[in-house]
């Protein structure tokens, strides 16, 4: 059951354990756990759907911290809530093979949904993740039932804004009517040179406006009712993503440095610790949970968990009630691949002729979307030249999300972010596609899926320097080099 | 003196001269040429200040074909303008060692001030020009000259306006008041994968207004008197950089591939050619400029030359009425560097005590921002750790461009690619700065400096794997293998 007041202690619980942690570990960056305190704790305790006792329960919301460094938010979260995060946990931030390393890390720490750090991918990977969702609801009829819709849930900062990947991927989740994703723009004013007003004075609420995205303000989000409010309001979907603009103070409630640059990224030290305590009444010993907020979150965590009880049973009837479609929607939670698919596509793409590269891969791509329904991808505009067309498979559309190619737009970066968004979702096998020479353009999306190891396939064509006539800007020279060197 | 109907009948020169040269090399960009046509006339005819006996003069403004792969508009309008490409060079478009390759290439094609073809890339770039205009006339006194005040005109397509390079730029660009770049949106609908309408509906307008752009709408920029009156309008400076977002068919003038995304990427064929011919009433042999055009054309050449003699004229004047300032103009326009230099910095810099090298580095800085003027750039929001900030030097702004410090935000491709803007006008050596792990954003701007072969400083700190604590999404590993790639 909600309660106001100890709502509001538990953010400030996030707050004390965020600048300990970050003290004890001499770096860090404790100016965004303690501003996004208020509105994280109110949409963990009252609005997102999850289930501490298994993190990977196929029924929950996503969270994506996009803004990666403020990691003590969602360690703190993550203790709170009980996903198996102790206390010792929290005091081994970013030490040698803890589980709270500096920024949080896909399948490393239980609860973490996707591995951010570099700005704006996090925002992008979250509408891949809304993509794979909709698809995934459309193919199996679980968007007709009641119980069946994951939200995305974002936090960005004014750096993932600055990111123009944000906002490829920001136009794309807008053209396509994303409405499960709510993105909380933490909105501080601060970066890391001084004040935003030094680069940054654009209207980010009239540019997703632009987007078609719905703005909701939220003049105040170091107030939890204000917070709250936001988040109410941003549940009655209006049919497009929406963008909470939360106005916080970055570092909110260290009483000499709230506000300032100066919190973004280095412990408060210990004098201001003891300062921000005695500001927001907190009376504890370093490292300490309050009791009561302790029993107020381990009650959440009990009607979490019958909540999912609840949820599971449904679903299990919603498999029992239809065979045919309980192995449809297997197919996707388990993303099957049969045993002996190379064998299949060899048969598919016979190598006795000669034939182009590309054509070839694009009949070998119409036998592996026969054989596995959950490849689900696209390309970069450029579909009729790399032959990653689906025939038959119709466009994904706002409309007919069931539809199996998606129209990425000019976006190559925002493309193979959104695939990594799709392959965590945990329902598709990603293809993203488009001129190896653009490869470049991915190459953030693409480390990122190699260190989140996540099976990915793209599909770079026109890949020889024998493209000749575009000329140079489109020849791929040193491509093929510079993605040898990934460390997988 | 301009001539609506001989501007009208250049334009449709342009068009059939584009199409002829693409169906003679058998591939190339039909589509935007023919849409633009109108537009690019006008503005070359009756707005851009440029001599074509001196492609390199310094009183020229920019012309940006952000939109690359439509290279034979501004091959076409060489040829009209006599830069030097003949009749036989167009009919070498796309051949092995021609003038006219795939995509325009700085330093190979006399009037090309810029290698685009990747998209976004120019539209960033055109960013960077604007700023070291804006430096060069502020540190120089042309600021408060009549006479010195080159523009920055840009085309871009509907694939410049996705990338997210372009957003990156546009913030910045509105940010910092950049009111000389002059930005043409070829607002066509059509992408390579059919209407834009399947990937893109957002409202770029709306966006740019967002970005602290002022918009012009041209309606229908197919008819030059419409285009005119937008250029017109946009001569007059409202503080904020422009938008004209112009309505144009697609392969405008060809009957039946008009406003077809088939009217794109490939040749219109023989029989279309024909149909063009015909329906814009164009009724000569294949590669023919009309007498009446060459005529026109060769007259406002001799005008260009004149008025670009008559600036020469204030501007030796300028420069003979203070040999302080000529002296400092110089040191710019000719980015000079001491010869001793190596020696300076080595001594500003002794390696006799252990040092940091990112402090060591600032220190170096310091000492060349001193010993060269036209050193300036900036760092993607990490200044403070990258130790970029010439000190004393000044934040860069709209109020204060003397200053020395470019807070370029969030946006590391932007940045590169401002950076190669930067190198490109002429003025500056620039230098861009962010952790060298997030050199993978930059890559494509990177590439395209390489290909170039501009003189671009990056300083990339936290180069060892050991950043440690922030984990691997910061460590980098394989970035400096990426960068030994670059073919040079």
């Amino acid at each position: 059951m909600y309660n106001e007041a100890l709502a509001k202690k538990s953010a400030n619980t996030i707050r004390v354990l965020a600048a300990e942690a970050i003290q004890k570990a001499k770096s860090g960056h404790p100016g965004m756990p303690l501003g996004c305190a208020d509105y994280a704790f109110t949409l963990w305790d009252k609005y997102l759907r999850h289930n501490p006792a298994n993190p990977k329960w196929i029924g929950r919301d996503r969270f994506i911290l996009s803004a990666g460094h403020g990691s003590m938010l969602i360690y703190s979260l993550l203790h709170l809530f009980n996903y198996g995060l102790s206390m010792d946990d929290l005091k081994n931030f970013r030490q040698w093979e803890s589980l709270t390393p500096g920024h949080p890390e896909y399948g490393h720490t239980a609860g973490v949904d996707i591995t951010t750090g570099p700005l704006g991918s996090g925002f992008a990977s979250a509408v891949g993740m809304a993509i794979a969702k909709r698809h995934f609801a459309a193919k199996t009829g679980l968007d007709k039932s009641s119980f069946y819709n994951p939200r995305i849930f974002v936090i960005s900062g004014d750096g993932c804004m600055m990111e123009g990947c944000s906002s490829e991927a920001a136009s794309l989740a807008g053209h396509l009517k994303l409405d499960e994703l709510v993105v909380f723009y933490d909105d501080n004013n601060i970066s890391i040179e001084g004040n935003t007003s030094l680069a940054f004075s654009e209207n980010v609420a009239a540019r997703f406006e632009a987007f078609n995205w719905r703005i909701i303000r939220c003049d105040n989000a170091n107030d939890a009712a204000q917070c709250d409010a936001a988040l109410a309001q941003a549940m009655v979907s209006d049919g497009r993503p929406t963008l909470i603009v939360g106005k916080t103070a970055i570092g909110y409630g260290a009483p000499n440095k709230q506000g300032k640059s100066s919190s973004h990224g280095e412990p408060l030290g210990e004098e201001e610790i003891a300062a921000l305590k005695q500001n927001i009444g907190f009376d504890e010993a370093p490292f300490t949970v309050p009791a009561d907020v302790r029993a107020y979150c381990d009650a959440r965590c009990a009607e979490l968990e019958k909540e999912a009880a609840a949820w599971d049973k449904e679903f299990q009837a919603f498999l029992d009630a239809d065979a045919d479609r309980a192995k449809v929607i297997s197919s996707y939670l388990n993303t099957e691949v049969p045993a002996n698919i190379a064998e299949e596509l060899l048969k598919a793409a016979p190598l006795d002729k000669p034939v182009a590269s590309r054509a070839s891969s694009g009949t070998v791509l119409q036998k592996a979307a026969e054989l596995v329904p959950s490849l689900f991808g696209g390309a970069a505009d450029l579909a009729p030249s790399t032959k990653t067309d689906v025939k038959g498979g119709g466009d994904f559309s706002a409309e007919n999300p069931a539809g199996r190619n998606i129209h990425f737009g000019v976006r190559e970066l925002g493309m193979g972010l959104a695939g990594n968004g799709m392959a965590l979702f945990g329902t598709a096998i990603p293809y993203t596609s488009t001129f190896f020479v653009f490869s470049d353009y991915m190459k953030p999306a693409i480390r990122l899926a190699a260190l989140q190891k996540l099976h990915q396939i793209y599909v770079f064509t026109h890949d020889s320097f024998y493209v000749g006539e575009d000329g140079p800007t489109h020849e791929p020279i040193e491509q093929i080099a510079m993605l040898r060197t990934f460390p997988v």
